[in-house]
């Protein structure tokens, strides 16, 4: 089991707590409800057309295609979300409702196995022609890991046949071979996908097409610069701006680019495959480009949410250190996509600064894109929001003041959806010679460790509370090495073994505890992982967080509401000496640690808009909750950085 | 003299000072050289395409349109720019370009009297259909301002008698009649204009033209739904946004709008024609609803550089104290219309307030439009400027880092040179009683008072000093009132009388001193006007603005360059009892008061992105320049609003 699949646990259950709730509700609401959504049945949403297309292009119904040329990806996401709850959550009616639909994707696919509704119903000629704009290759990637995640999850190889037909035809089509067209995808995502299903399959080959489409972006000379021209579209459209073709990371060999830049999904979707080739082939030029690039996006262009992404133009990052917090695009599909890069990192090196990311941008960015009920959703995600401003100013008009029940372009949803239904992938990871835990949350799974079997329990009030119990407890006594992140929030973590304190910086492998010892049934590991509250504060050429500071607890970065702290939430200020206390609250926002405490406002002097005299300054009271729970109350002013006096 | 012409003061001369460097400059650099830009004779620059245009339009060689649909106003403003100089400085090859390019005007004008060569030389036929978007009636407005200011400069009728017959036609075409389309300007303009014809002619029928035009707009039904609907054109550009028709100015009846709303200049050109109407006509309502609209731009719209417009969408006011810095709009022509605004409020009411706001507006934010080399402008007027995120990110994507040539939309250049060299219209008014005076600047003029022949001179360097030595000399001995503005800015101000102190709180009229009395040759009035540096708070609502201040001394807003102070500025703070010191620097940008003083520099704690470490401070110097001299030595970082600690 050295090469990881896209369910790594299928055996595990998460029954109670933070992220548990998240993935029951991902199961009982979200699912069936973006179902109804890709069917056009709920009503007040933007109309999907996804299913819609597919029936027609299956010739189960006549019509035309209706959405963006990227829709029907919205079903893919949807199908590996669905598969992934059936690998851990029998469902009858939900494994008949795939039946159902993977045999219109069946009939909707040619026979040469090409797969693409908005061509097939809108230009069945034009195949392959607009790679720039267009996403076939995009959509595919996502049938092939809905593909895979669905034989996973039931074994049944009714998509799986399709998508290798499908991946078959693409490997035929695109190198650069004589008779092949040699560009690569407007938006990439096959490349991981094709790793996925070669491993599934074992066929290589996925892997040396993947291995292409990476190694041929950005190739001299341009493949999308003779496309464009062939098109007569040379002008490109204003999203594209300044970065020409490294708005989709073209501009250069994926080698030689040390920020990350351009579309921000693209860039960490990308990146996740390049980290996923380098665990398949061992490229040390490409592991030392995600290493560069990850750097880069850590320290200069990652919100403290976990967010990325900071301009709406093309959804793109930006310059280094430019994170302004109210015009943030933070997409929630980026963030996912940071997730998957962050995690695809901890398979070639298990570093505790991958862990950290993945939570911090999980709990607290990937989070807060959908609602408590799961019915509502952001797609994108501002540290800081004025209402009447976002509504009024058209540089922030992509600004949702509330969650909506759809988008037009609905890569979101579905995509946070098939996040949690694979919880299990983000926390744990299998080992040849033990396992990992990245994510601290309660939580019991049955694995095997180099041929032996192994169930465990983590209890734990995670991330409400730091103390957490790990039960072991292998079928028979076992050499193998446990190995737990410590966070790189906790500045004073205490581990012991069947209650005898662990010596952690002796046994701190780059920021994970490795604890090897011969395992017998009973073990029991407890870790404190001290929570107080945390003032972070930002580089200073974060030029919008000068003189503020965010607040975190544990893993979750914390924010402050209109509905809590009443509006023009920038006059709130934090002096240094003020002591902010954690509760539980369990009557609010379905239980959560508030952080409470003694704060100041400033008061205007006068009613001029400019005067000599300074503004007063009133006591006053500050309310925080966690950052991916804001919005559930109504609409508000939500603010991050917290003006600090 | 009861009712103001253009030319207030014909015989009034600026030797000396920072005033009379920029009129002069416009006088020696400026109209030549902008003559040269609108006949495509500046390399570098962007075509203009104007005379041309004319050119072909009268026959005088073949050829296209070249350019916007307004292009043609940049010549009127030219013209009337051009004759205002005349005005003061006789120039024979001046006033024949004038001639050359009137006589291929009055060719180009048709048999009816219509002109505009943008409809003439497009679609000839589609004249007065396209009110909203086109710019017939604005251009004819610019027409009808340059041909007043020509025959009042020069007393020739050519351009004048083009113009009459221009707004013959239009008085015919527009009006509630069966006959006539019951339409109303798109872009603001024409109506102050005909007042201006009225004044000059003596014929009230264009007074009651302009008095319809501002009347019918935003009347129910709405002339402009039913326009777009007639073009197929119900989905407005994206710039009417979500004010649609209050984009214009015509959601509501002028007199229900309580706010500025949508396109700036517009705004601020149509109240300035209201202004005027309340003076012709005595309309209370109009006047209440100028004075309740100025009321809330100054107290919730307005930068504290002067400028007005903070959004780039559609070049429109935003929200009240929305006033962002590095996306401010502030456009120098919606500046230039605001002092338009606020003199002619000077003209219903003797205010002081109203000289404060145009000479803020005109002494920071229209001034700084213009490099001091009289060559290169600026459209946009940011009170923040950081090169690298301005040129990055496309929500600034309208901020220019350097001043440039001309602009492909080149209404400001010759609309600053118009205001400047019309400079006695602002600094004085002459009134039935007396002669009051606005602006402070080293002057002298002849002027008759009831009568009566008065000779005044104004001895100062101010802005830099607050000395003002005023020299009454009438022909004879003469009872008139003096006013003299009281600068808002100003705490301490001394004035006496042949050295005899005036009480000046007992005088004090609305701000204006009142000094009545029968004046002999050889009275001395001297004011101080102390200028102690100031620091200004904007109103706590602005929240671009929290925690910090602005430079002001005088009536001048200072800014700090990266040339003097590094980059990075926003890590400068001014600790609340570091002394600023003005000093005087001969040699730097022509001459300008500085201020300096000691400051601090916020330091990175460490390199990382996000750290619990508070960052250090290390002490550092300031030195701040005016606002208008801003950019004069090359690309950099520039700041009004610096923090303060």
């Amino acid at each position: 089991m050295s090469k990881p699949t896209c369910i790594a646990l299928p055996k595990i259950s998460f029954e109670r707590g933070f992220l548990a709730d998240r993935a029951r509700l991902v199961r009982d609401v979200v699912i069936p409800y973006q179902w109804e959504a890709l069917n056009d049945r709920v009503s007040g949403a933007e109309r999907s057309g996804t299913v819609h297309n597919f029936q027609v292009a299956a010739g189960e119904k006549p019509g035309e295609f209706y959405g963006l040329w990227f829709q029907d990806s919205d079903l893919a996401k949807w199908l590996e979300a669905a598969s992934f709850s059936l690998a851990t959550h029998p469902d009858a009616k939900l494994e008949a409702d795939l039946d159902g639909i993977i045999a219109t994707i069946a009939k909707a696919q040619q026979p040469d196995g090409y797969l693409d509704t908005y061509v097939q119903l809108t230009a069945p000629d034009k195949r392959w022609t607009n790679l720039f704009e267009w996403h076939e290759l995009y959509i595919a990637g996502h049938f092939i890991e809905a593909g895979v995640a669905h034989f996973e999850a039931t074994g049944k190889r009714t998509l799986l046949d399709v998508i290798c037909k499908l991946a078959d035809m693409i490997c035929r089509v695109f190198g650069l071979g004589k008779d092949q067209i040699n560009g690569y995808p407007g938006h990439q995502e096959i490349e991981l996908a094709l790793i996925k299903l070669a491993r599934v399959t074992g066929e290589n080959r996925y892997v040396q097409q993947a291995a292409y489409f990476i190694n041929q972006r950005g190739a001299e000379p341009s493949y999308y610069e003779a496309e464009v021209k062939r098109l007569g579209r040379e002008k490109l459209p204003v999203y594209f701006y300044h970065n020409r073709w490294s708005y989709l990371q073209a501009g250069k060999p994926v080698r030689d680019e040390a920020d990350p830049i351009g579309h921000s999904v693209r860039m960490v979707y990308q990146l996740s495959a390049m980290a996923d080739l380098v665990r398949e082939t061992g490229d040390e030029s490409l592991r030392s480009a995600c290493k560069t690039v990850w750097r880069n996006l850590c320290d200069y262009h990652y919100y403290v949410t976990g967010a990325i992404g900071s301009e709406w133009n093309g959804e793109q990052f930006s310059g280094r250190y430019d994170l302004p917090n109210d015009r943030a695009y933070a997409e929630s599909c980026a963030g996912i996509g940071l997730v998957f890069f962050a995690r695809r990192m901890l398979d070639l090196e298990l570093k505790g600064e991958y862990g950290d990311v993945m939570e911090r941008t999980l709990l607290n960015n990937v989070l807060a894109g959908m609602a408590l009920d799961g019915k509502t959703f952001f797609y994108v995600n501002p540290l800081e929001v004025r209402p009447a401003e976002a509504k009024r100013r058209f540089d922030q008009h992509y600004v949702k003041t509330q969650r909506v029940p759809w988008f037009g372009c609905a890569c979101c949803p579905p995509n946070i959806a098939r996040t949690l239904a694979s919880l299990g992938y983000y926390t744990h990871s299998v080992q040849p010679d033990g396992l990992a835990v990245h994510l601290y949350t309660d939580c019991s799974l049955e694995t095997a460790i180099g041929g032996s079997k192994l169930k465990l329990a983590m209890g734990t009030d995670y991330p409400w509370d730091g103390k957490v119990t790990i039960t072991v407890d292998p079928a028979t006594a076992t050499n193998f090495s446990l190995r737990l992140r410590i966070p790189g929030w906790c500045t004073a973590p205490t581990v012991s073994v069947n209650a005898t304190a662990v010596d952690i910086a002796a046994n701190n492998v780059n920021g994970y505890l490795q604890l090897t010892r011969e395992w017998v049934a009973g073990d029991v590991v407890t870790m404190d992982l001290p929570m107080p509250v945390q003032r972070v504060r930002a580089h200073p050429h974060v030029i919008h967080d000068i003189g503020c500071v965010a607040l975190q607890r544990g893993p979750l970065i914390f924010c402050v509401e209109q509905v809590d702290n009443g509006d023009q939430l920038g006059l709130l200020r934090l002096p240094k000496s003020a002591e902010l206390k954690p509760r539980f609250a369990a009557d609010l926002l379905g239980g959560t640690v508030i952080l409470e405490g003694p704060a100041e406002r400033l008061q205007p002097a006068n009613d001029e808009l400019y005067s000599r005299d300074e503004p007063g300054v009133i006591p006053a009271k500050i309310k925080a909750i966690p950052y991916s729970l804001w919005n559930n109350r109504g609409e508000g002013e939500m603010r991050v950085w917290i003006r600090e006096s």
